[in-house]
């Protein structure tokens, strides 16, 4: 009788304790649950069926007790909160930013340690993070681990890239989520720096689909002060845990009390457009913490670039790599390309077509041996060539009403960087530069940190930051991948950030699908400087032996303006190519790169994707369409053209016989009144796209 | 017969190489040998008896074979070099630089790897480095190891502190070779942050003396892109094997050719004031790289710094380490020291009594949560609390004609000082403060890495570097200790790293044998900035629970502005306390800080130490003379002053009942007058001292 009544107080005490959430559809349900152990842990059912099964919660410390158990409830709080805001520079004139909201209190029992968990859903999506309160019992604190997890229910597509604390520049996989392997993939990719941290180990945002045709994505947003999340997938449960990139000593954040983690997103629709348009990144995200931001302005530019990339000149003056020639005083080999002459060639250029800015690289001493060997001291960022007259070439530009754009390649020597910085800012300001470029190719320095681990986190972060305290620009290469802080830092204008166009010059490139996952994944955290534009689409245009290429045709380079939203665009083709072939690049003079309206009309996740956009304070509208290496028609009805209104539609599209392979550059120009009764066949190529822009006829 | 002639054949080949190399006095004789197997090495006499027996040379690398074996000799090359110099600041107007070096040129057999080992022979001890020439199979290199190995003959009496790498604050331990175990030390020793590395690990410089009294010396010279060596015992067979400072992943020194090592030294002689008054340091470093040293003046100074040493006063303004205050609006405490007002006392201070400078610490905001969190972001270098307007001070220093000294305590966070810099070299210039005293105190922040490690070798001599590009000083505490590197950038006015005055105020202390073994060791890298003149000895003037002392008599503490050479002294007690003994105070307000001539006239390492010096560019003659725990009478000639010239010597002695315990501040003042035929006897107390001037009488 006795061992009954101590069965059943147990079968009391061991009850599970849950809170419920719902989207403001209520579609999106989330249950919070805390186990007897005290254990807590959600799961995510959307249109009442399950999508996320019941995923354990919590952090783990360094020489601290776990927060991962043995929890109890403090309180519980309820909110809703819908409200609108303003991007400086944006897709869209106005986001709205809707959810519910829970705050979980929790108090672990032995410890008195405090941790809430924070749980908000859209309509599109659910977010959490973990919430550490100023307290007494914790203050610095060291998160060794993060178990955090994301439970799936089957199999599902998913579309991958290695989990790489270095790089994010990979061709993105197609599988089954059981097929995840980075042991199996071709590593001959360009490259530069690779750390893959495991044989199941992928990447956030991370697009799946379920067979049912529903779409999800794992994500993060608000990486402040705290590593990048990986995923390290238990492939035979569809379990996907987090795996916080470690710093040089295996740490993964250091932290002090109140703070908070990242969110952790799902995004859930059985319309994959709800999730290329969703803004739910950008929203988890602090608003605007800069005063005035009249500075930051939308950019097209060109740049002595891409002649690099194709080998018509060098960044080096002296000799590539390591060169031997500069023991004395350096030999110039006749081939750098960021001259005072070839600069100037440029800025013409650009005042002549109707291009904000120039970027130049290689404008500044060090790129004889910058890169491969771990090196320190490679760059000053202040000290340009002797053939680049950086005085007057920003004379010029001055006169030519160009704005120059400032290159900072960091080598990764990030600690170098840092020790210049404000030097290199003041040289900004002194010639006028209002943005610059930066890029970390290479092993990091300080040696031991990774590109996505928190130092590096903290340092992009702290770059815009200082950008910002001197009115200025940065457009990042090889950071770590957005996760919206340009919502509260929008002079960090755009990032690369994952595989560029640049690949397809020089290795085995971007698939023809690339394109169309990019805006699933890469893009929701925020605007790639992908630097589309490519009209000489063959390398073997520049040397006959070279078979590298662009994977698209002509046509698709152009809608990539579109597809690939971002206030910085480049038009990253040699001056002399474009002049070649004016007519189609006319789009790229007339597309806008800020917007008062988004809507992306078609959408399959590796497949294509149509999006129109209203450009900001204007009555024209771009539309852009892309597919992967498979052609494709579509009808696209023009509704969301003003009523009453005709437009000049000029269409820019793949020609009958235009293929990305065998016939890339076949394009043809075609121009229709239209009306918003009007419908248009869109015809793309395999590896194809379409761009229209419709000019209000007055 | 044919087994007999292999073996005569192997006897040939398997010849040991050797060349030797003499000190221009002859007394000491290094031997080069390459082993049958190519593996250098090197031995030692002093006077034909072995110092050193043969020790191994060589380095190891990552990645890539060892350079200790397979040698063969390219070529040999002999000079010698005799020349003078004069320093900008200096113990002396004028360093003979006087050695004899041999070069021997190295290829390995197998890797066609070039390396020489440069041996340079003082009169006072032998040099070595390696150095790697510019070569087609060497580019950059990461070592992993060096080999290089102090192989003494006998059990040698040893002043030796822990192999630590973040802090040489320790006090000194005597004893055996075979007694050096860093097990058994208390290390309840106030020190922040300790990293020993070893049992048997101890630090360079080591001073040793052998039982037939021969004093030995073993350091290291022009640590430059170089990690601090340690040294690990073989306490069985006294070998001292170096072990150099790893970084946060394990790793050496990162190195591209062409390229040297550091020097490794051992200093010889059978009169300890040859070593003690030794230049061979100063001469292995490259001359001075700055072009106008006019700004390198020696400094004086006094600042707001020991009365927080005593709790008086604070560094913080609103409540020590973690204030709980500090969450909305700060709280001011009232104890803050660096306010204007007080800023101002000091100022006022300095001008009466004609000292150069005032330094003042927690003038800027971040004491309140500063210390021993590891903590990222705690100062920026720029702006001050409110109740220190830096304005108004530094309008009133220049009136009273005192210069500022700025205070930069990093809390370790380099990487947020090296972000910070030249910003906080703006704010000195605009204000200016001619000179900054750093502070490391803490973890090193990129964390992983040691205050002794390669990365911060590289700051704090870039952090010499910058200043010198502002034409500032800078002295620097808890940084690594110096090798010398103040020839070459003289503006490195000073640096603490050892244990300093300080540690007498809130730890146990440093004993009386402290500052007898210093000058030995930490003094022959560069000038201390050891902060003598503590006139109220015992914190129980400040607290009568307190049982803390400075442990000397307040005579030893006047000694110690002669025998601790540093062209900045402080006079660190309060002027409150300098008044009440105005008499004594008197000494420190004429003795200088800059030398034409210095002669150490007794020493013995941990025991004694007499040294007169000759004020630069004057007459005027200042003797200090210590002891240990023992008292100490010696009768001194004065054959050091002008034939011919009387002088009036004001002796500031301990009075006859003085105790550094019993009664440390029991003093007396007695005037002569002398000529270069004169005696003076000295009589020291237990943990006593005397320090006389001489001043011409025309």
């Amino acid at each position: 009788m006795k061992k009954l009544l101590s069965l059943s107080l147990i079968f009391i005490l061991n009850m599970v304790y849950s809170q419920n959430i719902q989207s403001p559809s209520q579609k999106i349900a989330v249950e919070f649950k805390l186990t007897p152990s005290g254990q807590p842990s959600y799961s995510v059912n959307y249109n009442n069926k399950p999508v996320i099964l019941e995923s354990t919660l919590g952090i783990k410390l360094k020489n601290k007790p776990a927060l991962d158990a043995d929890f109890e409830i403090d309180n519980v709080k309820n909110s809703s909160f819908n409200e609108s805001w303003k991007p400086v520079l944006g897709e869209q004139a106005t986001i709205v930013n809707h959810y519910n909201e829970l705050i979980i209190a929790l108090i672990q029992k032995e410890t008195h340690i405090k941790m809430n968990i924070i749980f908000r859903v859209f309509d599109e999506g659910v977010a959490f993070r973990y919430d550490f309160p100023k307290q007494k019992d914790l203050n610095y604190f060291i998160i060794s681990d993060e178990v955090s997890q994301f439970n799936l229910t089957d199999n599902h597509k998913v579309f991958w890239i290695p989990g790489d604390y270095d790089s994010q520049e990979y061709v993105y996989n197609e599988s089954k989520i059981s097929e995840i392997d980075t042991q199996k993939l071709n590593l001959n990719n360009g490259i530069g720096v690779k750390s893959i941290a495991g044989k199941h180990m992928v990447q956030s945002p991370l697009m799946m689909k379920t067979a049912e045709g529903l779409y999800l994505n794992i994500f993060e947003a608000a990486v402040v002060n705290y590593p990048v999340m990986h995923l390290n997938v238990d492939v035979a449960n569809y379990k996907f845990n987090s795996q916080l990139v470690p710093n040089a000593i295996g740490d993964k954040a250091y932290l002090q009390t109140p703070c908070v983690s990242p969110w952790r997103t799902i995004m859930i629709s059985d319309d994959a457009r709800d999730i290329v348009g969703s803004k739910m990144i950008l929203n988890l995200n602090d608003p605007c913490k800069i005063g005035d931001t009249s500075y930051i302005k939308p950019m097209k530019y060109v740049g002595i670039w891409w002649e690099m990339h194709v080998g018509k000149s060098t960044w080096d003056y002296a000799g590539s790599q390591n060169a031997q020639n500069v023991d004395g005083k350096p030999i110039p080999t006749g081939k750098h390309g960021a001259t005072t002459e070839n600069t100037k060639k440029y800025i013409d250029f650009a005042a002549k077509n109707g291009f904000d800015g120039v970027l130049v690289e290689g404008w500044n001493v060090g790129w004889e041996d910058w890169f491969g060997n771990w090196k320190e001291e490679v760059f000053d960022f202040t000290t340009p060539y002797p053939d680049f007259d950086i005085a007057a070439i920003s004379a010029y530009a001055k006169e030519k009403n160009v704005k120059m754009i400032m290159h900072h390649e960091t080598s990764a020597s990030v600690a170098n960087y840092e020790r210049h910085l404000d030097r290199a800012l003041d040289l900004m300001k002194k010639y006028d530069y209002p943005a610059a470029k930066t890029g970390y190719v290479g092993k990091i320095i300080p040696r031991g940190e990774f590109h996505d681990g928190q130092t590096m986190v903290n340092h992009f972060n702290f770059v815009a930051r200082r950008f910002a305290d001197n009115k200025l620009m940065v457009n990042s290469h090889e950071s770590s991948r957005p996760t919206g802080y340009s919502r509260t830092y929008p002079n960090y204008i755009a990032a690369e950030a994952a595989r560029g166009n640049e690949f397809n010059a020089w290795s085995n490139g971007n698939p023809p699908m690339h394109e169309t996952i990019l805006p699933f994944t890469r893009l929701l955290g925020g605007p790639m400087d992908y630097t589309p534009g490519i009209f000489e689409i063959k390398m073997s245009f520049y040397d006959k032996s070279k078979t590298e290429q662009v994977h698209t045709t002509l046509a698709k380079q152009l809608a990539l303006y579109v597809t690939m939203y971002s206030p910085l665009q480049m038009a990253a083709d040699l001056p002399e190519n474009y002049e070649k072939y004016n007519d189609a690049f006319q789009f790229i003079k007339d597309v806008a790169a800020d917007w008062d309206e988004s809507k992306y009309l078609e959408a399959e996740p590796g497949d294509y994707l149509t999006v129109v956009r209203k450009a900001k304070g204007k009555e024209t509208w771009f539309l852009g369409a892309i597919t992967d290496e498979n052609a494709r028609k579509s009808e696209i009805k023009l509704d969301f053209l003003d009523k009453g209104q005709k437009y000049k539609a000029i269409i820019y599209e793949d020609a009958k016989d235009a293929h990305w392979q065998k016939n890339p550059i076949a394009y043809k120009i075609r121009t229709l009144e239209v009306t918003n009764k009007s419908k248009i066949n869109l015809n793309l190529a395999p590896g194809g796209g379409t761009a229209i822009s419709f000019e209000p006829i007055k």
